[in-house]
């Protein structure tokens, strides 16, 4: 028996669409999203979707009208009754009530704005402009949309075998990594990956599997939907785009010098215990925790996303050890572009000096790297990033050069105004 | 959505059959049961169980309750109206009506005869004792179903996710395997796996990866069920039992020494084309060749099913040379212990001496090797024979004695009198 009701109703939808929630987003966008709401509801600041990989020629791949429909059905969504109940029914790391009634009522009548969609040189100018706790939101679902129509050209020509076997070859892949990281005694990791997923489905489906592999070792994922429906903590803090904003929003070079700390105290007042975690790299690690003042040594951690992982976190430690606090107490989470070899290799080298923790993103959720003969399905790094505030341009430094963003001139200066010297550049591979 | 009905009716269910109709069978058995219907309708054959692989403990592994429903339900089975349609309408080897009425009303009103189960040793010792053409009808569905019900205890404590990736781990495996042979250039294979599957469903997904990963390559499948549900050509011929049969009840050395040629002198009657294939090992394939009469050269070709295949060829090869035939319009099938490294060894050998094709077995529907820890899933040796005829015990030798069957007195007598001599022993796998 086939249900001819199931079938006719999947062929009644005009698309497929990507995104069909607006809570299939990463949780610390809504934590960032309702501290925004309270502390700069005016800021103006647009987006841009960068693609730093320049030869995957996203307009030549994805068509234009696919990508449109897709966004404006993004821009239909709003919150359901459930979602709504979730977010302000559920313990998040704890605590009850994480999301307050006045930033519930105005989130449950969001719509997302308007976009701004060109074509150049054989890329996308995908743009978002207006209050910044609104067009914070497109980041995470435009990537995940433009990651799934670039996998869906691809996948268009494939057969039906040749789709089984993909798929069961991505399992494959994704169950070694599983095993090979159930060997590690006492390991904590988290799905990192919604941004840059191969699909929504895929990723649902790399959640599970984490949670059959790795049993408690799997802590949480930072999907809010996923979260939501497999029954799993939702997790995540914050983003370079509240040091960048504050930033750019800066009056001056000594305003510039305290912006990042600035938000920090914010964060310090709203929040406590797991959701203090400094992330120290925007404009360079080292001076930003030599500048830190004591009250942020008192965080609960620290998060590394760029730069070499193993020296930000000795770098880390001997910081703690340095303002008197014990470091074997303090959380260290790894962010940047992991896979297994790099976790395998960090955990053995700080368990049991810190207590640490793995954000795994892209090489979880999108490995399909060596998986078709050209490897038309392999990851690229792509970001939507925070570009002007108030009509200031932003800028991000991070401890690898390779991912720094802004105009030149600006990124000189804020490099005299930290006091960033040599940097080491290191490859980005997601 | 999903479909209550469906599910409530899946629940019902107080077994889940591991064959569902009798022609989920090899297409050879039924040939070979006409033949016999007209032929020997009053020969009373005894088949048996036989596991070779005495380390593979079957009554440990399997309940007998389980068992005993299973045969159950396949004794419950008649032929359907569209499978006896399908049998009556279709063309085999490009001839309708192969199928004569009086065979096909007989058919339509058949019920597999009464099984005979005992434990011993941990082994069952499962015997079909009645009418020829009845009991010939339990072998494939009764290996099927030891196959499969041993697969299902194993299977049992694996957990979702590892049973997908176990399952994506074979596909990836099988889509490998036909990689490699879409490479050679007018491959002809089919599917010859029902007897010692993994399961069914299985049988039916590697069928279909055959048909899109190869297609005009893969030339059919041995499963007459298999054939009608996915439109494929069903493939087969005749087997070691109508020798063995006929032998058993030859009344003297000479009749047995004849017996082997009287029956194909019965299938050059009742088929042509395709369907005159020699298959000389029963009692070893020199004797039988050099003693042939020349009718049997005019053939259309010869099945290789034990000892050394390239040596077999050649043998045949240099018979129908002698024999004043052209090899490159004759047909060899290779049948034995086949799987891809082979495959491209033999096709390499003997394209453009002789047409060659393949029919691919265990290794085809039942390659789980390596895929569970222990490798509780890998194929093993059984087989299902007729071990007597009216009362009379069967003999096999093969041209590998590790294949020779039937008791140690009348191995010798037939040895004797077939003039076999000294035979190389070659490893049984499966």
């Amino acid at each position: 028996m086939s249900d001819i009701a199931t079938r006719v109703w999947n062929h009644k939808w005009k698309i497929d669409p990507i995104v069909r929630s607006l809570i299939d987003n990463d949780f610390y966008k809504l934590l960032m999203c309702q501290s925004i709401f309270r502390n700069r509801p005016d800021a103006h600041v647009t987006f841009s979707l960068i693609n730093r990989s320049r030869n995957i020629r996203l307009a030549d791949l994805i068509d234009e009208g696919e990508l449109r429909e897709q966004l404006d059905h993004i821009k239909s969504l709003s919150l359901t009754r459930g979602e709504s109940t979730f977010l302000r029914g559920n313990t998040f790391y704890g605590k009850r009530q994480m999301f307050r009634s006045d930033f519930m009522e105005w989130f449950e009548n969001m719509r997302l704005p308007d976009y701004h969609l060109e074509k150049r040189d054989g890329q996308y100018e995908l743009t978002f402009e207006g209050k910044w706790h609104e067009v914070m939101l497109w980041e995470i679902p435009a990537l995940a949309v433009l990651m799934e129509l670039r996998g869906r050209a691809v996948l268009h020509d494939m057969r039906k075998f040749e789709l089984q076997v993909l798929y069961a070859r991505a399992m494959t892949k994704l169950w070694e990594k599983i095993g090979q990281l159930n060997e590690l005694p006492h390991l904590r990791i988290a799905d990192f990956g919604t941004r840059r997923r191969h699909s929504y489905l895929w990723q649902d489906w790399c959640v599970q599997a984490m949670v059959e592999g790795l049993g408690d070792k799997f802590v949480g994922t930072s999907n809010c939907l996923i979260a939501m429906k497999r029954d799993l903590e939702a997790i995540g803090t914050n983003a370079h785009e509240l040091p960048m904003v504050f930033s750019a929003l800066a009056g001056n070079d000594d305003e510039l010098l305290q912006a990042p700390y600035k938000v920090l105290a914010d964060w310090h007042e709203e929040h406590e215990g797991n959701l203090r975690i400094i992330l120290p790299d925007t404009y360079g690690t080292k001076g930003f925790l030599d500048r830190a003042p004591d009250w942020l040594a008192g965080w609960t951690g620290i998060r590394i996303d760029s730069g070499d992982p193993a020296g930000g976190a000795e770098t880390a430690i001997q910081w703690w050890k340095d303002r008197g606090e014990d470091p074997t107490k303090k959380l260290i989470i790894f962010s940047d572009g992991l896979d297994t070899d790099k976790i395998v290799e960090l955990h053995n080298q700080f368990a049991g000096r810190a207590r640490i923790s793995f954000g795994w993103g892209t090489l979880l959720t999108n490995d399909f790297r060596g998986l078709t003969p050209d490897d038309g399905l392999a990851p690229f790094s792509m970001v939507c990033k925070a570009v002007s505030a108030n009509g200031n341009p932003t800028v991000k430094l991070s401890d690898n050069p390779n991912k720094a963003m802004g105009p030149a001139a600006e990124i000189e200066r804020y490099k005299r105004v930290f006091g960033v010297g040599q940097q080491e550049k290191m490859d980005v591979i997601v």
